[in-house]
């Protein structure tokens, strides 16, 4: 690899930069970063200026000389960079609000990743992405892309089918559930390899092998005193606990959407009634506080404050899996990649969310067999979805998105489906003109 | 074959008899059955009686000389049998209104055949079906089952698991489906071919093809005044049709179900609001007429009344497929069978219900090529939860229960489960002992 | 379909056209064809113009008056077409004479259809018959393609996969090894079923069904005084007995060249030493003695010479395949027709040779599950010869045409197949003009 | 893992335990093994002997004081190992030479490892191998298998498909052929990673990975003056470069003879006409000599002497296996393990070679996709006469010894099956009893 290693942040006025740069900077030895410009689009403009100015000073505190910049004008900014990463958000809260409002209207889970409103989101991200992907291909055709956008399953999948980038999707839930996995057992971290299997926002651990022996079954009969809530944003329901004893797996915190739909969607009323507002309301709060922390012209570390804000090991995971790709060092990490017959239940050509050595060739799958019979369908079902999504997204094509719809185990009741499209239609209609022509 | 023909029919005293002797009397030519037993259990005596001594007078009437009897002793009535027909019901109407009933208290769709209802009824008749199974082995191990006891898809594939007796589900759906297509058409049923993918009530039919043209965009998108209700039991939702012009199929009735659960579930909570009861409770009322009217010396054929009833043209694809056998006549007819790689989405040793080749080989299924990816995997998961309800059924295993209702996706909150469970084991103890033990 | 059927033979000169109009005329009840054209190129115009005369004269014996005349101008007279019949040898005798002597040079199995002769064949033909579907997509869309021409497999599949003619490719093969069956069994043809599975010239009795029953044992053990030559241009080796046991199957004639190729290829030496030449050579030397037999302006049937020629039956398979589509019969057949699903070890796109119902439709293959695993990866290693070749032959593509060879079973010294395959390019050149460009 | 390590040698009479044993020496910080027992058979006990005293003599050498010992009674020995190496040849050269000559007389390849000879060598050594495992399963469940011992695929499978012993097939072919690669690009063995599919002895390099690049180009069409023969007991013929290059893949050495089968044999047959012997006369030769250069009681390091006897880097392989598991340290090796859906185009039970993760969890394959299509039917064929193999040694079957001998490409005149099964069976009586009951 070159040795002017040049880093771009797509979505730099992400309140989650400075954990970010805070991995940059730990990693500093291993990956020696020589130019790194935060980029993002105009209504951003603001926040990554603010972020461009903590970063300084971070980078200052720790006498770091870095070629850094911020930029608007993004093809220009990926020049020849080695590595893109991605934590845009096409709309920003206002979509995501709209995401997780629009689909309680019918009936439905209200999630930002996740059923009628993860569908949302990807249509309006889609489009942006394969153009990303479209001026790297132009002008860093090199680079790796680490993408953290959700859904970033269907995401990681369409920048394969519609493009030529090499890109892995990141997220943090399988580092947290393994995290948590360890807590349980007490034991460190680098004990537990947990065998993760499925998509992203609908893995299971399948295993978890500590010395070379199963041990899950203690996962999942003991008391687990010491397990906590794994993602911020999804509070756990006890019932999870009996599920995970028949299935014989550990599930992601994403799939109480899937077992719990009728209690989650109560969930999210009360907190509307209440006036606290959906997840995305309440998180649009702390980021604006959030802000203005980062204004203050004394801070020069990562506030602790950005830990409420969800999204942690965040920085871990994505710093961890470029350092390994840079380096070489096939270390196994819980990724989105390429199906390429690794589950032989699922197409070849779709994104899967599983253990992965990392090295300069990318992230190749680790065989782990057959899928567990008790959830195949379920995987294939949402598979379905967001193989439909794509095809919608990439072409503004109704029937797709309805038939993705239709296939989503969230949208039970179809006879709403033609009424719930057109508004998520309507109320994106900035975001999908493709579907209006 | 051999020249005497016996054919005995299992709930013998079913009110579906006289329609079924009327389609032996009609093909008489072309069956020449030497002899007939109606067989019941001991509480159906009464109705075998009634059935059997309607049955003497409609061959009387006809000038038919068969060795006709009743019996309760179904191992000896067994002997020898060249055909024998299942259409009995464990539990009688007792059952099938609970089956209705239970899942209703969990927000469910309770319907005998689908859902937790007929997983109930799954799992009382399995035992059952496979008992006879090893009666046929034992004392006419060349008979053909000609099964219609619903779950008829289920049963067929409990059948091929579990015994060596050579089977064939029947259910009178497609037949009625391809007449509803011909009516639209203004065609003969002859001129019509309708291709059929899928599961014994999950079916589609994928093609519709006149002088070998495939014209169901006819279907889909004409304004069918012609069309009626296919299926006595299942009112059609309007909605149904802008469904299947999506999916670009014709869907079986009791696919809405599976479409609009929550308005299903509303139509049977009005019906037992309103005082006029579940399906069951009104069908077991037609019933007891029926068997009044069976019981009128002066009647020697089957009574227009039988047609309330529901399943009609049962006795034309029973009697047909019979004839299409015992005469080799490979003809084609819609049934249950087992898949053995006909369709590459679902394991080789399940049963599916499509088009097939009948002859004195039993039934051979067609090749049409993949299903449409639209449907794909909502048959996969159906047939995930009938696996599991066979294993759950032979070996009374909870866990296995609790897995096939849990990839049932009419039971879409998993929280529920358990209860729902142990309710449907409790109050159907009788039958499912081996839960018990 | 139309009154007015239509039927144009290509290769209309070749000496079995004979047979096929006398079978033309016994069927003439059911299919009342109107206009008939036999199509020849310009090198074949002498023998299109005897086989014209002989026809004249057939035709006027039994007082049939169709419109009937030959044409070497192809494409006019494939205008509005029902049925086209290909029966034409690119190259004629003097190519196949070249396909049998070349691959002996190198120590390889030198036929007409298969090995490194059938490559040649195959290579020379498929840009043909490419050009005339592409005629018929032009003038006769709606026209049934009855493809003789050999490689009857490879041919079927280079026009599914290269055009959008309705094609069903035909063999005797199948039809005869049946017959054979009967004879041993002493039984009449109709009551045999014999299930094929395979390719074109690659096929096997899996099973023989009569009365319901699978007695393939009997063929398989029993002293076979009854059977004989099953195509009159291999004779049987005692050893493919012996086989047939240890497979369970009863396999085609042409297998022979794959189980005991060095024999095949010293018979083959011994008939050139001998001056009695190759196949080809043979059937030239009876084929200039037919037509002069046809010239005869007394000849006013088809004279029993013909049956020397081989090709038994080759005109009943070809009359009731466009009867059964003709009149929608739903007979069934062996015939070559696309997998799509049907043999789960082969792509989907590829022919395959087994049992389908012929109506309207076309073929569909009846499903029989899995191929028998003894000569599974034999059939496999052929069909990705067969693509291989056509994809080469489509591209006049080298390397394609080298691994076509590499894999198939009959070129085991992979060291000559350079030189193997430069020899056919030019000595075929005339044909192969794609690969010297 | 416990801290007494203890590792046992089955078949520590082979001239291959010094370099193993200086392989133990070299590693003996990382593997701290406490005891080690180097096991024979009775006929082994002078070679064993011999080589104990010279290992006696290493271990003095380097100041290691392990609990050493040999043993004639395998189950006593094996108690509670943690790590069994089985490098044994039943039936010893004798055997060997055997193997290589009887398929000689009937016109076929004879190799110890693959065609005929591998055959037979695999017959003898499953029942072997089987009772081995049944002593771990009882005296040291816990423990590793590695095997040596060929032909280590077939190995493999068989101790999947018939105990429950966790077992690693290792051979040295994959390290030199990466080693060779290396050479060629002039880079030092860490650089290089070479990604192998296929079968043990049928394996192909399908890429070939420098700094994140595919760059297998370089090695098939520049000119290796670096490259040598890979292994010492197959000598390189010339078009293997040819055929590599229309394959795009490295072959393993062995598949010259699948591609040259005659010029191999021709080989075979010069050497023995020569008075040279074949490869095994040859062997024994030069390990008779080996074993009088252990006897010196002066020699206390692996005499240089050893690397002309073939098998080189096997202690290499084998010891980082061992170290890999031992530590945990998820290095990545080509081994032989179970598919387990790895390759689609195998069924899961069977045994491939591929490059896996080795950790306390065993071999944990990485996915590389679909095998390269121009070799897929060869490996498919191969496996199906492994599997035929596996079933014949396991029940003396002799009608799937027949199958699996049809199904290996080298026996391609199939009418020589039975005399040449029946004379394998006669010269090999002592071991093959279960064929002769």
């Amino acid at each position: 690899m070159n040795k002017n290693l040049k880093l771009v942040v797509i979505g730099g006025g992400s309140s989650y930069t400075p954990e970010l740069i805070e991995g940059v900077i730990k990693k500093r030895k291993e990956l020696p970063i020589t130019e790194l410009i935060l980029v993002d689009v105009i209504d951003g403009e603001e926040k990554v200026k603010i972020n461009y100015e903590l970063v300084k000073r971070m980078f200052k505190k720790e006498n770091i000389d870095i070629n850094f910049s911020y930029s608007l004008d993004r093809k220009k900014a990926l020049e020849n960079a080695d590595f893109v990463l991605t934590q845009f958000r096409v709309g920003g809260f206002k979509s995501r609000i709209l995401d997780e409002e629009i689909p309680l209207k019918y009936g439905f889970v209200g999630q930002e990743t996740t059923g009628a409103g993860g569908f949302a989101k990807a249509l309006r991200t889609i489009p942006v992405i394969l153009d990303i992907c479209k001026d790297i291909e132009e002008v860093a055709k090199d680079a790796w892309l680490i993408n953290f956008t959700n859904p970033a399953g269907i995401i990681t999948e369409a920048i394969h089918k519609y493009s030529n980038v090499k890109a892995i999707g990141v997220c943090n839930v399988p580092i947290n559930m393994r995290y948590d996995v360890a807590n349980q057992l007490d034991l460190p971290i680098e004990k537990i390899r947990a065998q993760f299997v499925g998509l992203n926002h609908l893995s299971f651990i399948s295993k978890v092998f500590v010395d070379g022996k199963n041990v899950i079954d203690k996962i999942l009969y003991q008391n687990n005193e010491n397990s906590e809530n794994i993602v911020k944003n999804i509070e756990k329901i006890d019932d999870v606990d009996k599920i995970n004893q028949y299935l014989g797996l550990i599930s992601s915190p994403y799939l109480q959407y899937f077992f719990f739909p009728q209690k989650m969607i109560n969930k999210e009323l009360d907190n509307i009634k209440s006036g606290k507002g959906t997840r995305g309301t309440q998180v649009a709060a702390i980021e604006k506080k959030l802000f203005e922390k980062y204004k203050d012209i004394n801070l020069d570390v990562k506030p602790k404050e950005l830990e409420e804000r969800g999204g942690a090991r965040y920085s871990e995971i994505a710093i961890n899996v470029i350092d390994s790709i840079y380096n070489n060092k096939n270390k196994e990490f819980v990724v989105n990649t390429i199906n390429n017959g690794t589950f032989a239940e699922l197409p070849d050509n779709v994104s899967i969310e599983t253990n992965c050595i990392i090295s300069n060739e990318g992230a190749r799958p680790i065989n782990s067999g057959k899928f567990p019979k008790s959830v195949t369908s379920l995987i294939q079902q949402v598979k379905t979805y967001e193989e439909y999504t794509i095809e919608a997204a990439v072409n503004g094509d109704r029937k797709k998105a309805y038939l993705a719809l239709f296939n989503n185990p969230l949208i039970n009741n179809k006879e709403k489906i033609e009424e719930l499209l057109n508004e998520i239609i309507v109320k994106n209609k900035k975001y999908l003109q493709n579907f209006l022509d």
